[in-house]
């Protein structure tokens, strides 16, 4: 077989066969096709698609192209990824809130790039958190507390790991296939019988509008229930960042409001349709039992001392979530006050996003190291009424860097005479 | 200027600026752009196009990517150009014609890949001919006889050579504007003023339809008008092979008898063709006039003349030509006979082509060395009735070589019952 024939084929948009796909993935694995034939390839499917089949076999040979995390032994495995967006901390209440109701979220995360750290970076916030654990550990862990998340260990979807590298560079990241079949097969890797997929669409993320993001979740869904696993998307809105921390201590803190029954509306109802959506689809319940039970979940307690009995079991000081110790104080913390009455009409959540960045909660390189106590809070956000001078957000962080991140946050802003309309932050479901 | 914008651009179906496509052009040249990424934005230009003025600045840059041959100093230069076909001596013809006419052809010429060699092997079966010459010595040949051609010196259109590598690995070759870049820029590299170009379609040739040759010829056309040269194209079938000799000295011989007013008629009327179209553009005449001038220097031996003196000042072994001196005898030769009685109702010019490169005649790699006596002399071509058992063809060469390629070669005829419709050589002229 010759990469030269697929790349044509593709080109004259016609389908690639399971043998032809297999022959590209393990090429891309072993190394032997090089990177000019990839990319060309890649813009071929960016331009002329892929079907169903194509993008599940592309998908399942991704997933099987390095380390497969086997989960057999625990019971309602369930996972949860999200497209990524500002201020989602939504795991940190998920995963508590869906052990608590019987899952078992047994969960290894990705180190964050951007904006802030990922869910890893968050916990390691927490002093004396563990996210290096062996896998006997791990699942140990995982199986006692119904919850588990730790740091990647292991070789998971290489064949991925470099498409994605080259996508990045090549201007093919853009294509609803690529990102579903890349997305998903970390997923399949990664061996939960269950996965829930938050896909956000907005100012914040990747997908800009809600039809984009639709395309995609019905695309992952139909990957993931092809693979055998029981799938289900969220679409959500990330037009504005989620609830009011934007920060690793600081979004630890705010999932425990979540958990207390305290969090932000839109982001507590969030939290629930996903945790509520693991169990449905883990359990066979109806959508209605099931927000009721990850709504009592909270309402009882149960989900915040799962957290809290989960952090310990990983050497967490779970003080810090109980409020009996304090995170360490940021360096400084400035106020961003509103330059005019009105409404807030929008808030650019790249903005506030990159704004957080630059105070030192995200990091650039892999090897950056991150200011867990740096950050924004938002006093106010869309649909709120504003005074000229009234308080807007505050910054955390060394003084010189909030500074500048300051005049970025004031540029995510607009702030308008009118009311702007309401928007739910669950825009749909798929499954 | 990112490169990854620029892809994004193409990819997103929109026209590059002339600062995008210089950053890009030189980007290629000095390796700052990576293969992947060049890659990725071929395949763009492929599946999205690229408008006119695009393919112009494209043309000019690579053009001026390397070196320049000035050539203003002598008169009336025409370069002709052909897009290669199996059994094409026409240079050899065409050249001496022009010449005759008062065109100044100075032309540096590659060397072949594939069926046969380039026009520099051809010459280079005449003992004694000179191919590498110096810049100065090559100019004032042909200014003294009105011709000269010679092995390519210096450094011409780099930033095409490294595009034509990558399409060539990447089924990135197909694209009608990256194929008139890529002849255009070192046809405008070469320095002539009057630039024809033979553009072929059939079986043997890389446009396998009349409509796809006409596109190209119109795009290399209006480049060549574009960039301030004069310009023209005839489009030419190549679905049988062109003359009765395919080999190197085979060839130069069957070049000669053209010469001698004893040429195949449709070889004869397309150098014909071509060699008035070089004097008619250059010179400003009518189409009329200038075929029958090309005819006369035919019949008045002028243009045999030219061709013996060009090939003496370049040391070549005249006498060669003139029938006086032999070519080397090939080590053995075949006959290929007719398996039926019918008519020839197709002759497959690649695969004649591909038979003739088994014979030695031609190279697969640069380093190869060619049998300069191997090759094929037809007998019957399209059109003709044979008996079977009837010579169709001889084959020379290397006894072993040419047992295999008669195979191959009896492989490239259809002979049927009734008779072919008759197909004139010149298809059409675009200027």
């Amino acid at each position: 077989m010759l990469m030269t024939d697929i790349i044509e084929k593709k080109r004259d948009k016609l389908p690639l066969s399971d043998k032809e796909i297999e022959f590209f993935v393990s090429g891309v694995t072993d190394k032997s096709i090089p990177d000019y034939q990839i990319s060309a390839l890649l813009m071929a499917i960016l331009l002329n698609g892929m079907d169903r089949r194509e993008t599940l076999t592309l998908t399942a040979l991704m997933a099987k192209s390095g380390d497969m995390l086997n989960l057999s032994d625990l019971p309602h495995t369930a996972d949860k990824h999200s497209t990524g967006g500002v201020g989602d901390k939504t795991t940190l209440a998920v995963a508590p809130i869906a052990a608590a109701l019987g899952c078992t979220v047994a969960k290894m995360s990705g180190r964050g790039l951007g904006f802030t750290g990922g869910t890893v970076d968050k916990l390691e916030s927490i002093t004396g958190y563990k996210t290096a654990l062996e896998t006997t550990e791990f699942k140990k862990i995982a199986k006692e507390y119904g919850m588990c998340v730790t740091g990647q260990s292991g070789n998971f979807a290489p064949a991925d790991k470099r498409l994605y590298a080259i996508r990045d560079v090549t201007a093919t990241v853009n294509s609803i296939p690529l990102i579903a079949s890349s997305i998903m097969s970390k997923k399949l890797a990664a061996g939960a019988q269950t996965i829930v997929l938050d896909v956000k669409f907005g100012s914040g993320a990747f997908m800009k509008t809600a039809e984009d993001a639709e395309k995609l979740a019905r695309e992952m869904v139909e990957i993931g229930n092809g693979a055998g696993r029981k799938t289900a998307a969220v679409i959500t809105d990330m037009d504005v960042p989620l609830g009011f921390a934007i920060g690793n201590a600081l979004e630890v803190e705010e999932a425990v409001r979540v958990l207390k029954g305290e969090g932000e509306e839109a982001l507590t109802s969030l939290c629930v349709a996903l945790a509520a959506k693991m169990y449905q689809i883990s359990f066979g319940k109806t959508e209605e039992e099931s927000i009721s039970a990850a709504k009592k979940a909270i309402a009882d307690g149960s989900a915040f001392k799962t957290l809290c009995a989960a952090v310990r079991a990983q050497g967490g000081d779970e003080k810090l979530l109980t409020g009996e110790h304090k995170f360490p104080e940021p360096a400084a913390s400035l106020e961003l006050l509103s330059p005019a009455d009105g409404y807030i009409t929008a808030m650019n959540s790249e903005t506030v996003g990159k704004a957080a960045a630059m105070t030192g909660a995200g990091r650039e390189r892999l090897d950056d190291s991150i200011d867990y106590s740096a950050g924004i809070i938002l006093s106010k956000k869309y649909g709120d009424y504003v005074q000229k001078g009234e308080r807007l957000a505050t910054l955390y962080g060394e003084s010189r860097r909030i500074r500048d991140a300051r005049e970025r946050l004031l540029g995510a802003y607009s702030i308008e005479e009118s009311r702007p309309p309401k928007k739910p932050i669950v825009y749909k479901i798929i499954e």
